[in-house]
């Protein structure tokens, strides 16, 4: 079985094309996907990406997680597919259709001497209504609101990308203690099904910096619903404006939040190694 | 440039053989290791062997961590070496001679079927004197000995294999505090350069189940000088035979300690899958 092994800012996959080779791994997916994540005994990942064709786009893309789980989309995912199909999968197109369980998502190329140097995805549009976050309290939107943990008032703005977030601006987030603080806001009993949390720290308008702790995983390298509500948080608040470099510990990538009301992902895409398994000579 | 992803009971290595291929990695090898063990970015692994011609022996095997330091010897590594030369490398001999930073090993391969199915390597005499582990306290041996930690005593038997043991025999590993007791140990006062730590369930005089935990590293899948240390502690509290099968967390060992005071440990290798760095099509 060839495989190609991927990263959109450290969120790594194991991309399999499915279009070019049969499935030779075991018969259910799901246990050898965790079984080829595994970062010891296996090729070692955080997700397993299949290709597949699609009758109504470029491809179909689904997502294993390395705990076996389904995923039904991924931004740092796509740009890789996106990347692949252009520059191994003779899928030229600038603009491409790719069918995942969330949906037709139609990922833009950023093209630098024939090269894929980066994607940009339409992340949807952003739910501010404290029922929809979900959050605990009376209706309207959650900026800029003190929270009490453990004596201390923290000020949080909430928004949902789909999932969960609550945005904290900081002086420095190096200076965040991200393992304390992250899992007693994420379980904290104001969000019934848990949140994401970013710790922003603002350079300038244009610029944040930004520890994610991420709801069920804890700190990750980069997380692009979160660093969507990051810009959303600091447009609410008027610390920022709608087209922000979000620096995150795994790189940088370019939110834009336009004016039909979506939030757009520029980030880069990179193919690591090819690999083989069971090679013989 | 090609490589080839290995692991023994866990202990996962980038394998790269510098005969056939000449080094196409950075100027500086020990950051190039680094990047290329890298889990997300790079390829990932413990660390990376390169393997390298050698006028006294078959192969001359150079270690190098993830963290980009250089490893004299690891017994993990040098089976899959052994594994490696035997199928792929052409040295089709039972009886291997690999030169390493801490001199000429010689590895015994177990074939079955053409292939390799164990290795049998040389892990050298025990030092049992105290000083020699090294540990405070007057002279002699370790065996059995009290020790206090916040109220509770425990008994400890001290092995060197070259680097510090501390072994307690316990009769539930799964109900051990790893984490809490694991690094108390590890740097309490009567070790001066630290210690590593073993809990041991014996199962029978011949079979023994080992959780580890290693000095510098905390939990491990699987450590060779732990799981000699374990029987060498065996033998000398009576509680096992001086042929023992280690059940680590990532898989068994085969331990002999011989008559000439020496311990042989026969443990698996296997190679995960091949790879190319930059390959285009």
């Amino acid at each position: 079985m060839q495989f190609f092994k991927v990263h959109g800012l450290g969120n790594d996959f194991i991309l399999v094309d499915l279009v070019k080779q049969e499935w030779p791994g075991g018969e259910d997916l799901f246990e050898t996907a965790r079984l080829l994540c595994h970062r010891q005994f296996g090729i070692g990942a955080d997700g397993l990406v299949l290709l597949r064709a699609s009758p109504r786009a470029d491809a179909f893309m689904q997502i294993i997680n390395a705990d076996g789980s389904e995923a039904e989309m991924c931004g740092n995912a796509i740009r890789c597919v996106a990347k692949y199909l252009y520059e191994r999968g003779g899928i030229k197109k600038e603009v491409m259709h790719i069918e995942t369980r969330a949906g037709v998502m139609v990922p833009r190329l950023v093209l630098e001497n024939g090269r894929v140097a980066a994607v940009r995805v339409d992340m949807g549009i952003p739910r501010l209504e404290r029922q929809d976050i979900p959050m605990i309290g009376p209706p309207g939107r959650v900026i800029n609101e003190p929270l009490v943990l453990e004596g201390q008032t923290f000020h949080i703005t909430a928004v949902s990308m789909g999932n969960p977030h609550c945005v904290l601006f900081v002086p420095d987030v190096e200076q965040v203690d991200l393992h304390g603080l992250g899992p007693k806001l994420e379980k904290h009993p104001l969000f019934p099904r848990k949140t994401n949390v970013e710790f922003v720290q603002v350079l300038n308008r244009s610029e944040v910096r930004v520890r994610v702790w991420e709801r069920g995983a804890g700190p990750t390298l980069a997380c692009g619903t979160g660093a969507c509500a990051t810009v959303v948080a600091g447009v609410l608040n008027n610390y920022s404006d709608r087209v922000v470099k979000v620096h995150l510990p795994g790189g940088t990538l370019l939110i834009e939040w336009m004016e039909d009301d979506h939030l757009y992902m520029t980030g880069p895409a990179e193919e690591v190694f090819c690999g083989q398994i069971s090679c013989r000579e």
